[in-house]
């Protein structure tokens, strides 16, 4: 358990968090004395949909309110109901609702009572107020929950996306809480956590309550006990067990729902607050993949997020509800309520129904095996080729102890060995007799070449750079059949200014581009080799003493006498293709 | 740092989450060789945004796939680049533009060359594709960063937000990249942490890597280092000295943006995965405060919540954008393009244009002090009234000793002591002149006098039962002008049959319900006090030995013996009332 926290005083953050839900969406205002979000304009005309509960369960409710979920929600303390005044202010005062207002609590005694008397007191006064408790949790079984009933969990937030899209359609204060209860009946979940959360400003409590293998199975929201702790192993061992419980006809203290034959139903995976999203993810996946194998259930729409948190608890909940008839005709059954159009933070999905509805209907496409090499219509003398570029192979093959013996001093070592292994593969491309007379087709076979055989960010920017050079070749060719020297200069300045894209080194920096930069300015401007490797070289020398802005050099006590290693090779090779 | 994992192999984890995000957004498909989220159908006339980078991040990036905002999104291992293979797969298969495609990359070696290799391949080919880097982190200055340059962090989500809305109105690809640059150098983020977070699959790691009372001020998004720890303090401080590092133009080696007399920003608090949603939303609220009052700074748009996280990291940043002009023409304005509807998981901010726009216009309305008191037409004889309900609270206060007595024996031992409280507030009511001759008005001032002098359950209970009462009352006067004894027994027995929504209490369970059912029912029937007080009497001797189902009875040892309390104070309420 993770018991630091940025705020620790719990009555600061509350009244902090119900200022942020104010701050993120304009529609709604906030009642700082009452601690109540409640939407600024709405038709007085629509049922209000109220909700509340203690702090900490966030975006429950507070970010549910909005257009299309609640009018108000009102807050409590960390885990602790509010209080009946404030709900009674929220209903007399916040819902502004003149058809009526139907409350939506969870099933937790003092929600209950404090709810429940609050609407009595509304009730009393002649407002329209009905209440609707859900409990759906299946972590405690009747015989234990006995007469007090399931307690109150994730499920809750489908309940109040349904009936508040409902709500918005214009139906009566009975419609939507009959909807409200019909959904209650057709729900289950059941939490799981690796550990208790800690609450802000509370002390004593014991690092880990849980043991370091162990989950607890039926976590509730507020740290509750569940129905028994397993031993950590497979993640899918606890996904069946969690489903066992869900659906599981045989269990006679469940059976809450029956899954034989039915085939619709919505599936919620809430994060309780400190899952990491990947994981909630993966967590998800299994379960979907559960339900299709085990219980042929593939439902119809899946939630995977954070709806009702525990603080920052590190578990989850599955929630199935059964889609049955709500018997209110088109455009009201649950699916269609549940995608309807909202204005909240908390209830993320915002894929249209259209969408939905193309599920099937556009399959992924298969993968085709792409490796296409780029031609133009550009010729070279392929013998030409190889006379040139294997002599600037071999000196850069032979110059490996150097290079190995400069890079060990002022780096990690291994710039002779990477130049090395990758001219190796380039010889061994032109000895296989592969070089092609399109020099297009040719360099971008040895990007290839260079990008499976070289390691590490020089491999990287070398095939870059070849890659760079192909389009800079193919660019430069349309009415051109010829490469000559100006064909090849110009291309390879312009790749070399490509590659500034991929990195920050310039002349100066103590890198390859010390030689690289001037040979090939050199070589564009005199159309000559030897001009420009003895630039190379130069630039090479003038490494020494140079200080590394970026690049492999991390040792600086030997840079006054040892030129950069990567340069030196660039000044090797040059030399070797002119020969010289 | 919590080390515990429901999924603890890594491979299986990504691949699952993968899965999970084409279970939940039904227009995405998963390319599962190549780790590829891609969209099933778009057009192919408007360029498409691709992104990508390590796992552990999610929703970033494979959560913004879809309609309005990325087109596909590559994922690598946990915070490891996908291969050049995958991202040029992506490009070139998946992303399915003619038009061009925008690779959007954070700032990392890793990122910048894989993506920077498959994006000159992909050229080389003669595909149309742009790469921009996003770098906007600010806990690392300008000396230390050098010419790498600023870490991408969660501001990268804005820009492709942004940046994908423009795409979708059909914008080219050098509009989009121009329009992505610009943003990019508008933008400055800063993180935050209580500790490192554990990678799944990893061992070895010790178990916190801050020190107990400190933050590590600037973390990365995979755990690296910032520029300080601080000591835990006021949060306060911490948000202070975050701002000052995002903002401050004296800071030599930073100062990214020029805060001075600049109006438009949007502000986004990102979770870096393990953070409460309450705390989150503490957090917001206080940066928001901080730069409204220090800064005169109001954030056109206010974002919260999780939106690229570091696995489930305890830890979150600050991210500001600079509004400025994108030259791009009306409804290409940030604010628009911000605003513009997508289809996607991850961007939860679902606020109407519209809705933003009123802001100013509505106010929330002040709270009125609202405490109305029903009345009816119904009179009733004030002295009657007070003469057969004082003896009643007299018998009740009386009975304190022998109703702690057994309350003792089988409970918590506050029943007596709850009702003699409530009964002496009442009698104190009474017998100040307080009772009016509208009985509606008078039972609703003694629901209000019992809700604010009992504790507890029974408390609530006792003041949902008046203010049920009341109303019960109310409905039953119409046309009567006499509160007789019909009146009243029939609103009793109504109020009674109300209460049972809010609690499951039923004769037979071992409570006051035991006592208070044949009473009210009795007095229904015969309209005879002593007779109903008489069944009250019989309901609350038929306890003993009755096991408990719910209620104040935690020990069973003495039920054979001991009546339950609750029910026997009804009986000497009701045998007071009658006056025997």
């Amino acid at each position: 358990m993770m018991n630091k926290h940025f705020i620790n005083d719990p009555t600061d953050l509350v009244m902090a968090a119900l200022k942020a839900a104010k701050y993120a969406n304009p529609s709604v205002a906030l009642d700082e004395v009452n601690k109540i979000i409640y939407r600024k304009s709405s038709s007085p005309d629509t049922v209000a949909l109220v909700s509340g509960g203690g702090a900490g369960h966030e975006p429950s409710f507070t970010g549910f309110v909005g257009e299309g979920i609640l009018r108000a929600a009102v807050s409590g303390t960390i885990f602790a109901s509010p209080s009946v005044k404030q709900i009674y202010n929220c209903i007399s005062q916040r819902a502004g609702a003149n058809t009526g207002v139907l409350l939506i609590v969870m099933n937790y005694t003092g929600d209950v009572l404090h709810f429940g008397l609050a609407t009595e007191k509304a009730r009393a006064l002649g407002l329209n107020v009905e209440m609707v408790v859900v409990g759906e949790d299946v972590g405690v079984g009747r015989e234990k929950s006995g007469k007090v009933g399931r307690r109150g969990m994730a499920g809750t937030v489908l309940v109040q996306k349904i009936v508040g899209a409902l709500a918005a359609t214009g139906a009566g204060l009975s419609q939507t809480a009959e909807l409200a209860r019909l959904i209650t009946r057709n729900l289950v979940t059941l939490g799981s956590a690796l550990d208790h959360v800690h609450i802000p400003g509370t002390t004593g409590m014991q690092e880990c309550v849980l043991e370091e293998n162990e989950i607890e199975l039926g976590m509730g929201i507020h740290n509750e006990r569940g129905c028994r702790r397993m031993k950590i192993s497979q993640v899918s061992r606890l996904i069946n067990a969690m489903l066992m419980q869900l659906l599981d006809k045989s269990d006679k203290d469940r059976n809450y729902l029956d899954v034989k034959d039915h085939k619709e139903w919505v599936l919620m995976i809430n994060n309780l607050g400190g899952v990491s999203p990947l994981e909630l993810g993966g967590i998800t996946a299994k379960v979907v993949d559960r339900l299709a194998a085990q219980y042929k259930v593939k439902p119809l729409r899946i939630y995977t997020g954070t709806f009702m948190t525990s603080l920052n608890g590190s578990g989850f909940s599955i929630t199935l509800l059964r889609v049955v008839d709500t018997g209110l005709g088109p455009g009201k059954d649950m699916i269609s309520l549940l995608d309807a159009a909202h204005e909240t933070l908390g209830w993320t999905a915002s894929v249209k129904p259209s969408t939905w509805a193309s599920v099937k209907t556009s399959p992924p496409c298969p993968l085709e095996e792409f490796e296409q090499i780029p031609t133009s219509c550009l010729k070279m003398d392929t013998a030409h080729f190889s006379q040139i570029v294997s002599p600037g192979l071999q000196k850069l093959i032979a110059a490996e102890p150097l290079l190995t013996r400069f890079d060990t001093l002022v780096g990690d070592g291994d710039c002779g060995i990477g130049l090395k292994r990758g001219a190796q593969a380039v010889q061994a491309f032109i000895s296989t007799g592969r070089v092609s007379s399109d020099p297009v087709s040719t360099i971008s076979q040895l990007a290839n070449v260079v990008e499976e055989n070289m390691d590490g960010t020089s491999g990287a920017l070398f095939s870059i750079y070849l890659n760079a050079l192909v389009k800079a070749l193919r660019d430069d060719s349309p009415g051109k059949t010829h490469a000559d020297i100006g064909t090849w200069s110009k291309a390879a300045l312009t790749a070399m200014h490509e590659m500034g894209r991929y990195t920050p080194a310039q002349p100066g920096d103590r890198t390859l581009m010390d030689a690289l930069h001037p040979f090939l300015q050199t070589l564009h401007e005199k159309k000559d080799l030897t001009a420009a490797a003895r630039s190379a070289r130069r630039g090479a020398e003038n490494t020494k003493g140079m200080m590394p802005r970026l690049g492999r050099t991390v040792y600086i006590d030997h840079i006054g006498d040892i030129p950069d290693p990567g340069a030196v090779g660039i000044a090797v090779l040059a030399e070797g293709l002119a020969g010289i």
